[in-house]
Parts: structure tokens; sequence; C-alpha cells
């Protein structure tokens, strides 16, 4: 097997020609595995309705679209350096916007109120509008470089859990396309494979929206990854032949406690795992930890669109469409971060580094 | 809530029109929900045809059509009175192609080999052709009665293990869909809904082919039954609300030791179930039961298509297609037959009434 993830693009890239808008370009990840498109994005509105639906999702990149969806409006859309007194009120509202665009994700939020209160500090020192966008545009550069280092620690960590020859099974996506580049739970797979570890992956399809078939799929098939797709509701019984050695997922927001949400399903895998007596293993940076939640029950859970599942309408049914669900920490073997493998009752290194 | 199950259609009926050829009248489960089609068969290849791309589906439904099948050979296939050696030889091989067509469910070979021992035995005191139709048309007009008779006792035994505001969760489609009225599982709804037990039935969707979400909603709807449907990678967040109070499902074939097969994802559900102290109950009838078999390893598990999962080619990324999966005995509460509510290792009442 030849491991390639260079084949890989980077899911989104700030583009800043001196002069021009400023563009931050992503992977339109509705049109994979079909097409490989992307997506060029000049306002934080374009930016906010791109996460909204979906062109591009997972924790850390829409993280990091946060910021720069911040960066555009500061860059193109605001003009008048006269009127920096309202610079910092506006900035405030289109931070607001951005930061709620989806609900589950800690990132988004994090990383969006993290160049904000940037921009506050510097305006301490400076009025200067250009200065200002020069300190987010940099900061945006930073966020990019530090996803992919972040990742690639993550994927070296995870990789020591993983034995020779091992079959993983993993839900979603939060591989490369989740992030700036190399990804988190496929970042272990990544890493894996390079020291010939991998002999499979079992991808769950990911229904409603597919993550799994259409973005995890592609991205072995591109990175030269054997994979098997299955179904969602397959998991089980393929856990029970003793086919699969680990199962590892990323995660949209880890509490205090260890709890965790992700994409739906993946809660259900734990338990699973749990009964199979498999290894449950979540790859998440420091930037999806929140330490002021205490426990998965404070995770705001988005719900969308029923048409997601079906655009069948029967009288009297309902269409309940969850994106997310909370797994308990007692679930979880360890979590996989860029600080190390830590187990739930030792999180507090991550809030003490953090 | 006003249930009304006299909205479903009868998903198969043989019509004898005398001197006419013989039909088999089926609802064509493929074009549901969006339209209710019928099909007439009139050949034993195109009944298998039926079978195999599950125009027809569920485990007693095509035990009763497998019958038919090959009682439309024997009357409108075979012509010759003059040549009655040949017949038996014939019909044996046309009962081996029928019984043949599907693997996993117990109930198409069983049906099919009983009604060909039936024209063995009738062939020991006569060789008119006309009397060993007649014969035949009987004997499936006489399942048909049974079956209904059947699944309305499954009902009644199962309604009773079910408190007043009930919400269950079912998989795939046993239902009246799945029989030839009235259905296993779902009649145990429907019972229990007769008695204003039922406030609500979550549908798992039932990838890959949407027996959920295309043919238990549908039913459920026409029969004015509060539903919610769910991908199935969300059974397990609604089980940890708390809001589930059963889970009921139907089986394509129980062993002697309890084992057994349903369709792919029902064994992930009976561990969830049990994490989350759910009742889980398998409705079947005895005609489901295979005392040959001792344990779940032993059913053959059917593989589909996997285009039925994706039709994205992937270079490297295999499609895995398994229809079934086996839930070992020590996940079921209790099994819900005709002849009352049994449990795993008092299953050997169905076999010596049998």
């Amino acid at each position: 097997m030849q491991m390639d993830i260079a084949a890989l693009p980077r899911s989104a890239e700030l583009i800043d020609r001196a002069g021009d808008t400023l563009v931050l370009r992503v992977v339109d990840q509705r049109s994979l595995p079909q097409n490989l498109v992307f997506v060029d994005i000049t306002t934080y509105h374009d930016a906010i309705e791109a996460i909204k639906n979906m062109t591009v999702r997972g924790a850390p990149l829409i993280g990091y679209c946060g910021a720069c969806a911040l960066t555009l409006w500061a860059c193109n859309e605001f003009k008048s350096q006269a009127d920096m007194t309202n610079f910092i009120q506006q900035l405030a509202q289109v931070k607001e916007a951005i930061a709620t665009a989806r609900p589950t994700a800690v990132n988004l939020a994090k990383e969006t109120n993290a160049l904000f209160k940037i921009v506050q500090v510097t305006l301490k020192t400076t009025d200067d509008l250009d200065e200002i966008k020069r300190t987010m545009i940099d900061h945006c550069a930073t966020l990019a470089k530090a996803d992919e280092a972040t990742n690639r620690e993550i994927g070296s960590f995870g990789a020591e859990l993983l034995s020779q020859n091992s079959t993983v099974l993993t839900h979603c996506n939060a591989g490369s396309l989740a992030t700036v580049f190399y990804g988190t739970a496929l970042g272990v797979i990544y890493s894996a494979a390079s020291l010939n570890k991998i002999d499979r992956v079992y991808i769950d399809e990911t229904r409603p929206l597919g993550q799994g078939s259409r973005l995890t799929a592609w991205e072995l098939s591109q990175a030269g990854i054997p994979g098997t797709l299955i179904c969602d509701n397959m998991a089980a019984s393929i856990m029970a032949t003793g086919q699969i050695n680990a199962v590892i997922v990323g995660a949209d927001r880890v509490c205090a406690n260890g709890d965790f949400a992700n994409k739906i399903g993946t809660y259900g895998l734990a338990v699973l795992a749990k009964h199979h007596s498999i290894p449950f293993y979540v790859a998440a940076p420091r930037s999806s930890f929140d330490f002021d939640l205490q426990t998965g029950s404070e995770i705001p859970i988005e719900t969308r669109d029923g048409a997601e599942i079906s655009t069948c309408d029967l009288s009297g049914i309902e269409l309940l469409n969850p994106a997310f669900d909370v797994t308990p920490a007692n679930l979880v073997t360890s979590y996989v971060t860029e600080v190390g493998v830590i187990e739930a009752n030792n999180l507090d290194v991550l809030r003490e580094s953090n």
C-alpha cells in the first residue's frame, strides 16, 4: 500500500493578494465525491452561508473559517478608516453572527471570539485599519499552520495506540476535509498508515448527509488507504466478527468531564464498541475542548431540516433530524490530542495548558 | 387517534377465476410510498424474480409467495395430464428454484417444500392434474387465511406486553406488507393501538433499501398511527432520552436456541436496547422458527449488490452489503408468537406443537 496524503487538497485557504479583495477559497464539500470544486468566498455573509449549508463542515475547519469570515468583513466590507469608532461595534455584531452560525462545535465560537479579542487588544495600541487587517490575516495564517501541525501531532500520538495490521472503524468525516489539512481521526489513520499499521478502514456512511460515504471514502481513496463502506446499521455485525481493532472518531465539543458531542450515531457506536470490548478513541484538538461546560447535557445540539432525512411527506409521520449526539465519558477509552493521549479523569492537563 | 388498518392493502392475493390463467397479484413494494401499484404475476419465474428484486419481501410474505409460485407453475405452465410421470420431477426442480431464491428467511423454503410434500402425498391417491391443482390453490388460500389469523394472535399476545401510552421503536418493516395481511411486529403495534396503548412509533429508516422510511412509515401513516422517522444511527440517542418503552422487530429465521436473523441493523439495536434496559421483543410466527439450526452461526446470510449502498465508484473502496444480521438469544426479552409469549429457554414448546 502506498499512502499519499499529498493527493488531498487544503480544505480552506485565505488568499491575500496585496491590494485585491481577500478571498477564502474552500473545497465545496457538497460536490464530493463526484467533483472536487473550489468556491471563492469574499464576504462574511457568504462565509456564514457556507458554514450553515455545509459547503464547509467539521469542527476544526469551521473554527478556522469563522476567524477567516471575521477577517473577510474587516478587509473587504469595512472600508472607512475615518469611522474606526464604529469598527469594533460592527465587528462585534459580525462576530456574533458568525459564532452562532452552527451551535454544536465549540471551535466556531471559540476561534471567532479569540480573533475578536485579539482585535480588541490591538486597538489599544493602534487604530490603523491596515495594521488591524494585517493582524487578522496573519492570525488566520497562524491558525492554518497550527491546524496542520496539531493534526500531525494528534496523528503521531494516535498511531502509537494502534497495532500492526489494524482494522479500524470510523464514523462521519474527521478527516483532512474536517480541518484545514490532515484531519484528526483520519489524521491518526494517516499517521498509522505511514507506519504500515493500517490494513483496512471501515467507513460508516453517516446518514443523512453521507459524510462517510461521500467524504471519508473519497479521502481514503485519494490517499490510497483500503476502505470498506458500510451502512451505519452494519457496524454492530462487523464488530461481532472480531475484525475491528479500534473505533476512532472526532469530536465537535468535549466537556470538562469528557462527555463529548459528535456526529449523530457516534454514541451508538460507542455503546457497541464497549459491548464488543473494542477500544473507542476520540481524536480532537484542544480547541474542541470546552471547559466551560461540565457535562454533555449542557451541549447545544443542532436539529436540522427533516427534508435531509426524507423528502416524502406522509400524513402523521414526523421527521426527526438531530445532527449530533452526546457520548458519555465512560464509553471513551482515551482522547487523542496534540499534547498526548489522555484519559477522561485527566483532562485537566488540557485546561492548565490552554 | 383513530386506528384503521382497513386502509392497508393485502400484500399478495392468488386470484383464481375458473378457466382463466391463475394470477398472483402483489403490491409492488418498490413503488411505495409514492405509489400503490399492484403487479400481476402468472409464472413461477416472474414470481422468483419478484422475490429476488424485492417487489415482495418480508419472511412470511415470501413464504406465501413461494407456495403460490409453485402453484402458478402447476396451474399455468405444466399443461399435459398425459405427462404426469414428469410432473413431480419438474415440480421438484421448480420447487428448488423457488426455495433458494433468497437464503435467509426460512419461510420461503419451508412453505415451498411443505406444499411440494402435500403434492407428493396427494399423488399417492390421485394423478388427476385438476385435482392436484385444486389442492394447491386451496392450500394457498388456507395459508393466506392462516397468515392473517396468526398475525392477529401475535398482535393480541404482544399487545399485552405493552403499557398504556407506550412509545415503541421498530426496524425495517415487519408490517402488513411483510405478510399477507396485518404484520408481526407492526401487528403487535396495531393490536396495542386498538387498545389505545400506542402514543408513538419511532421508525428506523433501515438503510440501504428504506423498508422503514418507505414501507413502515407508509403503513403507519395509512393506519393513522403517529410515527417519527429517524435514521438508523439516531436510535441510540433517542433511547438515551428514556422515551422508548420497547423495541419490537420481526425475524427472518429463529434458531433452536433463540438466536435469530433479521434485517441488518437489528443486532445493533438489540445491544443498544440492552444497554438502556429497554425490553426487546421479537414478533414472529412459528413458520419463521427453524429447529434444524441450533445457533445463529448456521443461518445463511444474504449479501446483496454493493450498488444498493452507493453508486459512486471510488478506487480502493469496497462496498459491503449484508442484508441481515444475527442477534443472539441473550439479547431477546421474549418472542411473541401465535401460541403466546415465550422466552428463549422455552422455545421447545413451539417445536412440540409444530
